[in-house]
């Protein structure tokens, strides 16, 4: 049976439900709301990158009109160091509150000291410069090398480094090792015909999301708080607020706002806890707002990496063996994505020998958050380029390479399991077919290709199918909505329930009102949450089919859901009783119906995507452009292909931003000499062609409509793929990141030194 | 096994949980709402009691300078006359939308017949001077009388009068007749050896909420509407907006505000339906907020009453018969409570003989609304009076006339079915038995007691319970706190569970988050919504049980919850799983534990509350004092019994406003001269002593935790009450409200001048 015959709903263009609040600028964010009373707060933040807080006074700034509260970390409980959990997620407490709030040191630059709550916002900004600080000032470390030398200042003296053998010399700084893979990569290289090993290099990069944190808190004298705020998860925000401030869930309800953009780097707290106890001391409703400036110096960036890879291949483009040894700057706290750079860098891969070691380096910058596909563009820049340069070296063509050695069912993954059922191969095929990969190409043109893998996350979901008295139905979840969920939700609920997609409502319930949900990340919302709809849909069938039973006297397994409709098996001319009818009686046969469901998802599909990417270098200013760029994924099934799009693109052209402009610019005392988008330079629409999709289905059998998840892995290629590109156009091979004119510059007149 | 044993957070008082946030300010109402680039809202009302609207002309407020919409009945779909239900009750959407604005016709002083938006409330004030109507004033009717004399104007040309027997002759203006009752009152009076008719007239009175109706509203272009505002129920006020806008429920969210006082007089919406139509015209979020004066002009009072009664009695104290005729002021669209008053006025009492026929009648005044008990007052008053009466002429006490009459289990009541469990008995002799009926009196002082029924109410509700992250527990319902509901939740929530009631949070969910659930009203939430609660948790304990008994590895069954934690039946020394280990697990035993529960909810209780009133009358001046107040009533099982006591205290000073001084002040125009609080003369604390509570209990037996419904009955029994008490000072019987000093004045020179 065709898809299209299949499925009524699932894979249709359906209107988004978001795009018109959004576009026409109604849709509510973190900083709209207010309340009356409302007071602002401010946060003082460290222009150290690492000193010790001899005494803060805060008097002054108390005294000053308008000032109604200001805090340092003396007014939040100290954290024991324990490690708790939020849902499967283990986090350190006492470390998150000392990102929040600096406790004895500043770490980094931008580091939050104190607050204040005053009046007005100008109240509160002035407020600021009469908190008296005493520092003493103490060496910082900005990059891995000189934070692991041995004469290294340590960013905290109690670390536990994880992960090393008993014994072990560990350099300063290093808070784990992470190790995995399988088979003997000297091996392999010995058994191969050519072995290339390289180094790379990334800079820190923003998720250079849109909208600035932003919260209001209220919180009552009796402890009752209500947050509202943006994020990718409300219950992290209530999680982690209530446990900073050591109250209890029940008494704190995370409201969620309209989300401008994560990509992971809302998955954390900044303000909420310091709003919340401003609000505790003054009594009163506290807004706090982050300038761009603010999100740049004291949020969560990717942080830099170095990598080194190691590959070798047979003469007939068989992989034989596969290394690497990464370094991952976390920041001034532990928690770089090493592990997932580690897991999925030779994912793709089917290897016999392949071995990587990872490493966590504390540096004196803000505190590493997540990044869409988290630690895997920076290890797909490495693995791909090394392919790339495999296949160069032995000519054979750069997806044929990857299709003599992609992975498949039953391959073992670097990280331990044996794969299931994976599109890789389907997706570099579709590449393979596209015209893009064989179109003409110009002078000072170059194409590059590379492939990436993300396994999307399961996790805890919870969903509620509410049937409303005129028939409709409103699906709720727990899950800000990032990148079209309400849609793809809305979607199976209306497929499942065998009703026209414009009679659901989608919906963002509050920590109090659903049950738990893990965050929105690791692209698990479509299908973990999806999960969850489809078993409060059938629930709620199962319900109509009770409901319709009674009325018609009947045995209730006599009666089946077909088509949106209750019909009596066995009675073809018993007129058929629709949602409408059943809403309309439910007052009268048992109550009004509603189903839920709450899951821990389980049978993630994984996810590859491969992109191709032609530039074009203007050889006298080393300046790139992309002029063509197409990406293709397995999405398991495209629930709402729109959007799906929407995120290949988005993906697509972060990725072309990290690989080509975006990077944190340090002066030597460690601070951010580039914090607004006028320095930081994020590619904008004209920077950027149409980004081309294709979508590829390879249902994933474990998922009701067979989806995979599809947020992520579409940052994964473009670095690889723009400096393949470019390599393609200039013959230079880059190894650092970005690529930037100057550097371009550098390497082609450095080629052509060589070459001269 | 005594109560306190049994239970062990039934019947306990507990902090509020909605105290502190009210008594500090912070609790946020219907006014509290903000959005950027809100404008505000005004309505232009009627000057006329009566008028047909010629023309209406906002082209030159449209042309103001920062008014952003006008919108009039033209603006709004016109509803086809039919009823339609939400949840069980029928409502007349044609009707509530020409209340909400006049279409064609205004029909009293202050009807809304037009709105502005603007950019500030000023503007929008100055904006209504701006719009053109051309009247042509109507003659209008303002008492029934008036109204139902044959040459009458009509209100509404189309009504068709319901209830009348073919070719019977209606007088104008009355929408409906009903009666009810069993056996032959003629039979009964010929058996009586006194028999006492007599005719009363209440004056309207308004609720007196101290938060004015008020509500935020955002359209977005694509219909999607979010309202918040202050209600009696948020469903009721996204059904009424959704019904008369014309679009459908899963499109709407309404989100509720802490409510600063409802009584029945916001289960109907005003402001909403306009701010939805001003926003959607504007693109812009619209609030609106009524002055004071807009409430009692334009919003539903108790309006107007006569009552007919004639009761029969044996000389040994046994009533023979009863016969009644009402007749109740519906307003400008039919739906006075005159069943109500019907149904509950003999509702005390034993009686093989009675009869009661009713009229609701339409006068030009705001269409009336519920106010607790709705309807139920006027007829107590009417009754209990003339008991009082016969208890005088028979020489038999008071309290003592009614137990030889009083309703029992298995006695008819006049509406219909035979009672079940009941407590008006036991709530007449803790009544008699209290130490203040005996009390001695002084000089112009006297006392009166009463008796009241009313039924409670069951219908639609919805609860969520969710288990948290850290083991506490938050309960949801779909009902707006109205009286402590949040509270009784709660303890139900952590008497069930076997939790410590700190550990549980209880919370209300907008209309997206949680299933359907009627209004706030009717005494029916802790009833009601209770056994959703208690549903809900049971089903919570299901799971939790099945994840214990997955932890350890046996069968479900073997798994029992007690005491809060689950145990393994036969294994003693087996350490027992809390709640907090369960919560901690969840995540790897199936993921989060929540459950859920909708009903409609049928075995309420009905309730009986008896008063003891003493008033000292100041013979110069005929100002009444009441001195002392005792309320005495079957709450079934108080849950809160502080909350019950407040339900108490509430009801009976409400009721002592009514007796002696709150009425609706009219000028021949038919405008009210009295709309504000200064005017209209509510008693506050000074004018009344501590009431008196007393609780009787005895259980309904089909409620989990025997609740009967007690926010109601305790305004049924005051007026009578009080003004039997001063017949009892004065020697005279008042047969028409209020007892406001100058009747009181001229009743006991009246009296002297006839003793004279």
């Amino acid at each position: 049976m065709s898809e299209e015959a299949k499925f009524r709903w699932i894979g249709t263009r359906v209107v988004r439900p978001d795009g018109v609040d959004k576009v026409t600028g109604r849709a509510t964010y973190g900083a709209d709301f207010a309340l009356p009373d409302m007071l602002w707060g401010r946060v003082l933040r460290s222009p150290h990158a690492h000193a010790r807080i001899l005494s803060v006074d805060t008097s002054r700034a108390l005294a000053h009109d308008g000032v109604e509260a200001v805090i340092t970390s003396q007014d939040l409980p100290d954290i024991p160091s324990e490690e708790a959990f939020v849902g499967e997620q283990p986090t350190n407490f006492r470390e998150l509150s000392h990102n929040v709030m600096a406790r004895g040191k500043v770490l980094y630059h931008g580091h939050a000291l104190a607050a204040v709550a005053a009046t007005t916002p100008e109240i509160a900004a002035s407020a600021l410069d009469l908190i008296e600080v005493d520092y003493e000032v103490l060496p910082h470390v900005l990059d891995m090398p000189a934070a692991m030398a041995a004469s290294a200042p340590s960013l905290h003296r109690d670390l536990e480094p994880a992960g090393f053998a008993a014994g072990a010399t560990v350099p300063p700084n290093v808070s784990r090792r992470i190790e995995l893979g399988h088979g003997e990569p000297d091996q392999g290289f010995a058994a191969a015909d050519v072995v290339v090993e390289r180094e790379f290099t990334t800079k820190p990069v923003h998720q250079g999301y849109i909208e600035p944190h932003a919260c209001l808190v209220q919180a009552n004298p009796d402890d009752d708080i209500t947050i509202w705020s943006s994020s990718q998860g409300h219950f992290m925000v209530r999680a982690y607020t209530a446990k900073l401030l050591g109250i209890e869930l029940s008494k704190v309800r995370a409201i969620p706002a309209e989300i401008g953009g994560g990509f992971g780097g809302k998955t954390t707290v900044y303000l909420e806890p310091l709003a919340a106890q401003l609000s505790r001391i003054s009594g009163r409703p506290v807004k706090m707002v982050m300038s761009r400036e603010e999100v740049f110096r004291a949020t969560g960036p990717a942080l830099g990496t170095r990598i080194r890879v190691k590959m070798g291949c047979k003469q007939d483009g068989r992989l034989t063996g596969a290394e690497a040894v990464l370094h991952y700057e976390a920041g001034a706290f532990p928690g770089s994505p090493v592990q997932a750079g580690a897991m999925t860098m030779f994912a793709p891969y089917e290897l016999e020998h392949v071995r990587v070691t990872g490493y966590d380096v504390l540096v004196n910058k803000p505190k590493t958050a997540a990044y869409r596909a988290p630690g895997a563009p920076m290890g797909a820049f490495a693995v791909e380029t090394v392919i790339d340069e495999l296949a160069e070296k032995l000519e054979i063509d750069p997806i044929e390479l990857r299709l003599r050695n992609a992975a498949r069912k039953g391959t073992q993954a670097p990280f331990g399991p044996r794969y299931r059922e994976i599109g890789c191969v389907e997706t570099l095929e579709a590449l393979r077919s596209h015209p893009h990969y064989t179109a003409p190409l110009g002078p000072n043109q170059g194409r590059g290709v590379a492939l990436g893998f993300w396994f999307n996350a399961g996790m805890q979901s919870s969903a509620g199918l509410n049937v409303n008295e005129d028939g409709s139905v409103s699906v709720i979840s727990g899950n800000p909505d990032i990148g079209g969920s309400r849609a793809s939700l809305a979607l199976m609920a209306a497929e499942e329930m065998g009703i026209d997609y414009e009679k659901v409502g989608a919906w963002i319930a509050d920590t109090a009102s659903i049950g738990f949900s893990d965050i929105t990340g690791g692209s698990r919302v479509t299908f973990a949450t999806g999960m969850a709809v489809v078993e409060a849909a059938r629930d709620v069938k199962r319900q109509l089919c009770e409901r319709a039973a009674a009325i018609w006297e009947v045995e209730p397994e006599r009666v089946k859901w077909v088509e949106g409709e209750a019909r009596l098996e066995g009675e073809p001319d018993r007129e058929p009783l629709g949602l409408v009818d059943l809403a309309q009686r439910a007052a009268r046969t048992g109550g009004p119906i509603s189903g839920r469901a709450s899951l821990t998802a389980r049978g993630v599909g994984m996810a590859f995507g491969a992109h191709i990417c032609d530039v074009e270098v203007d050889p006298e200013t080393g300046r790139v452009e992309v002029i063509r760029y197409t990406a293709v994924q397995d999405a398991g099934r495209a629930i709402h292909p729109s959007y799906v799009e929407g995120q290949m693109q988005g993906g697509a052209a972060q990725g072309i931003g990290w690989a080509l402009n975006e990077e944190y610019v340090y002066d030597e005392d460690g601070k951010m000499c580039n914090p607004s988008f006028l320095d930081y330079r994020m590619p904008v629409a004209s920077d950027l062609p149409m980004i081309d999709t294709v979508i590829v289905e390879v249902p994933n059998p474990r998922h009701p409509y067979g989806v995979r998840g599809v947020g992520e892995v579409p940052i994964v290629p473009p670095i690889p793929a723009v400096v393949n590109a470019v390599h393609a156009a200039t013959g230079v091979r880059y190894f650092d990141l970005p690529l930037s004119p100057p550097r371009v510059l550098a390497g082609i007149e450095a080629a052509a030194d060589r070459g001269a």
